[in-house]
C-alpha cells in the first residue's frame, strides 16, 4: 500500500503513546475501526492509517514537562488528492490543535511526488544559469529600498553587481508599487546587469519579487520575463505551497525562483508546536519547486541552530524520487569572516548570501562582492582567511577581516 | 498618515524594548533612518514605521524567562499592497524569526480594509439563508467518511438532518475523489436535505469541502453551485488567507463560505511565537470574507483557553469599517449539557456545532439534533436542563444528559 509517512513529535506527562498514536491513525483516516462490522472493515482496510512505530523517551525527572513520544504514522495515499493542502491538512489539520505536538518529519510516496515536477532548475541548473560549477554561489540581497525611485534602485543593484555576485535578490518587503513597478524594476536592474558583467564578466540572476492577488501572480511573472527578468523571489509561506508548486510548474515560467521564509518562524521555533525546519522550509520547499530555498542561517542574529540548518541542507539535497535537489541560502549575519564555516557545513552546493555584510563594507557595496570572492577562493585554495587578506589585491578581504573579524566556529 | 497597527509580545529577559521597537520600525520600512541625509528623510518620512507604544512587563523574579513587552508598531499603508500576503509579510515576515515575538494583535486602517469586500453574508446574511433570528444556529459535522460511497453518505447526511439542524458540514479530510466527486455529493446531499425539510421544516446549508489546485478552486466552486451547493466549507490555512479573500469576493460564488481552523495549531498555542488565535483565526478570516469561522472551543479535548475563544468572538463581531459580522463556530467537545454555557460566553449568536455530540447519542443521529434543539429552547426560555429534560417529548435531551452529563462551568 502506498503511503505517505509523518512523524511526530508528541509531549505528555501521562499519556500512553501507544494508545495516542493509534487514535491519531484511525481518527485521521477512517475515523473509527474496532466498532466497525468485519464486511465493513474489508472494504474500508486500504483507508486505514497505520502505527509504524513509537519511540518514548522518558525524562529523568518526572513531571518535567519533556516526557514525549516520536511517533511514525502511514497514511495510505487513497485518502486524499495530490496536492500539498490535502497532504497537510490529513496529517496536520485538526491534529496540529490537539495538545503539544510538533510535525518533525515527512516523507512522501512515488505515487504522491509523482504529481509534482519539483524545481525546474534546482541546484544544478542554477549552476548551468550562472556558469559556475566549482564554487558557493555569491548572492547579494538589496537594502530596504521602499520609497526608492527606479533611478535609486538601478544604482543600488549596479553597486552589488559590481562585486561580482552570481544572484542579487530583491527585498521581500519591496511590493507592486508607483515607483518600481515589476516591469520597469526589472528592465533598468538588467540593463545595470548587463553593464556590470562587461566589467566582471559574471553572469547575473535578479530575483525579483513576485507580489499581489494569488490569482495573478502567474501573469505577473510572465510579464517580469517579457520584461527580461531571469528568477523570481516569492514569500511562499505568505501564498500557500500549492501557488508554488503551480507556480513551478508552469512551462511559461521558465525561469528560476527563489523561496522566501516570511513568516515561517510562525510555524518553526517552538519545540512544542508547529512543524520543523526540515519539513518546512526543506521538504515541501523542495516538493513545491522552489530551485533556491532561503533560510535564517545559524551565523547570525536572526539565528536557527545548527543542526536545524543541516536538516535543511540535507533535505534540500537528499535522493527524493525524481525531483532535482534545491540550492540552499542560509541568510542573515553573513560576512566574509564566515565563508570558511558556511563551506564547512554546507559543502560547495550553497550560497553565501550577504545584505549588510556587502553594503556595509568600510570600502562600499562592491568591495564587499570583491571581499566575498577573496574568501571563497581562499578557501578553495586551502588558504587561512588571515594569510589571503595579506596577498596583493586582496584589500577588499582584508578590510572586510578588519570591521567584522573571521568566525572560528 | 494612514496605518496598519501591529502588536507584539516580546520575550527577553535583558533586551531594551525601546531600541528594539525602534529597530522593528525602522528595519521593517524605510531599512535605515539616522544615517540618512537631511533631504532623503524629507521624502522617505511617509514611508516611516512608527512605535505607537511600549509597555514593558517585568517578572517577578529576574531571569525567570518571563521578560517582556507589548509592542505596538504602526507601518504606513503607502509601503504595501492592498493584500493580505503584502501585509503579513511587511509586519511579521522576517520579524516572525527573530527571537521569542509573537503578533497579539493587528488593526487595519479604513484604506487598507476598503480592498477587502469581507463576508458576503456574514452572520446575519447566515441567518437569513436558514430563517433563523431568535436562536443559535445548529450545525453537524460528518463522521468520518473517507472511503464511503455516494449512499453511505446520503444516509447519514439524511440522518443528521432529520435532527432538524440548520448546517452540516463536510469532513474537512474529504478531497477530490472518485467515489464522492464534488458535484454528486452536493446533488445526493441536497436531495436528502430537501427530503428531511418535508418532515422537520427546517431549511438547512450544507457546507460541501472545496479543495485541489489553488488555480482550479473557483472553477470547483461554480461547479458545486451548478450542482445545487449552498455553502462551502474551506482548509483556510492550506491555501492562505488571499485565497479565501478571491473566493470570497467572487461576484459567481455566492454562498457563504465556513473557515476550517485545521494547521492553525502550528501557530497559535506558543505563548511565544506565532500569531494569537484572535489574529489569525478572528481578524484574519473576516477580513478574507469567511461567513462562518470555525475554531477550536474550550469545551473539549481539543482546547483553546476561554479568553482566547471570547477574543476570536470579539473579533469576528466588533467594529471593523465596512466590513461585516463572521458567524462564530467554537468546535470540538459540543454535547447538549454544554449548551447553556456556550450561550453564556457565545450569545444568542453563535453556532452551536457538533459532531460526536450528535451521532454518538445513545438514540441515533437524529435523535442528536433533536436532543440539541430542546437543550437550546430550555436556555431560551429560562428553564434548566434538568428541568427541560423532564418534560414530555424530551426524551431525547434526558438521553443526551445522561450519556454526557450537564457541564457547569
Amino acid at each position: 500500500m502506498s503511503m505517505c509517512i509523518a512523524t511526530y513529535r508528541s509531549f505528555d506527562d501521562k499519556a500512553d503513546f501507544d494508545k495516542k498514536a493509534l487514535s491519531i491513525a484511525v481518527g485521521l483516516t477512517v475515523g473509527s475501526w474496532t466498532e466497525l462490522p468485519e464486511a465493513q472493515k474489508a472494504s474500508m482496510e486500504k483507508h486505514l492509517g497505520k502505527v509504524l512505530s513509537v519511540t518514548v523517551h522518558e525524562p529523568e525527572q518526572a513531571g518535567a514537562g519533556q516526557r514525549y513520544a516520536d511517533i511514525v504514522i502511514g497514511y495510505p495515499d487513497i485518502n486524499f488528492s495530490r496536492d500539498i493542502p490535502a497532504l497537510l491538512v490529513t496529517i496536520f489539520g485538526k491534529l496540529s490543535m490537539d495538545g503539544r505536538i510538533k510535525l518533525i518529519d515527512l516523507d512522501v510516496s512515488e505515487d504522491f511526488a509523482s504529481a509534482f515536477p519539483g524545481p525546474k532548475f534546482g541546484l544544478q541548473g542554477v549552476r548551468d544559469l550562472v556558469g559556475v560549477h566549482d564554487r558557493p554561489l555569491l548572492m547579494s540581497i538589496f537594502k530596504s529600498v521602499v520609497g526608492y525611485d527606479l533611478a535609486g534602485l538601478q544604482e543600488q543593484f549596479y553597486q552589488q553587481a559590481l562585486g561580482g555576485v552570481d544572484l542579487i535578490k530583491d527585498d521581500e518587503i519591496l511590493f507592486e508599487n508607483p515607483l518600481t513597478p515589476i516591469e520597469k524594476r526589472v528592465a533598468v536592474c538588467m540593463e545595470a546587469a548587463r553593464k556590470a558583467q562587461e566589467i566582471t564578466g559574471q553572469k547575473l540572476l535578479y530575483a525579483v519579487n513576485l507580489t499581489g492577488p494569488t490569482s495573478q501572480l502567474a501573469q505577473q511573472a510572465k510579464k517580469a520575463i517579457a520584461a527580461g527578468a531571469n528568477a523570481l523571489l516569492f514569500n511562499t509561506l505568505a501564498y500557500g505551497f500549492d501557488v508554488l508548486h503551480e507556480l513551478s510548474s508552469d512551462p511559461n515560467i521558465n525561469i528560476p525562483i527563489a523561496s522566501h521564509p516570511a513568516l515561517a518562524g510562525a510555524m518553526y521555533p517552538s519545540p512544542h508546536y508547529g512543524m520543523s525546519p526540515a519539513v518546512l522550509l526543506g521538504k515541501l520547499n523542495r516538493l513545491a519547486g522552489a530551485d533556491l530555498v532561503l533560510f535564517p542561517s545559524p551565523y547570525g542574529s536572526v539565528v536557527m541552530p545548527k543542526e536545524e540548518n543541516l536538516a535543511i541542507d540535507a533535505a534540500l539535497k537528499m535522493p527524493l524520487h525524481h525531483v532535482k535537489a534545491s540550492m540552499p541560502v542560509p541568510s542573515a549575519g553573513i560576512h566574509p569572516g564566515i565563508v570558511p564555516l558556511i563551506m564547512k557545513d554546507f559543502g560547495q552546493d550553497v550560497v553565501v548570501n550577504a545584505g549588510g555584510g556587502i553594503h556595509g563594507h568600510p570600502m562600499g557595496t562592491a568591495a564587499g562582492g570583491r571581499a566575498f570572492h577573496q574568501a571563497i577562493q581562499a578557501c578553495l585554495a586551502g588558504v587561512s582567511l588571515e594569510e589571503a587578506a595579506k596577498q596583493p589585491n586582496h584589500a577588499e578581504l582584508a578590510s572586510a577581516i578588519q570591521a567584522w573579524g573571521i568566525k572560528q566556529s
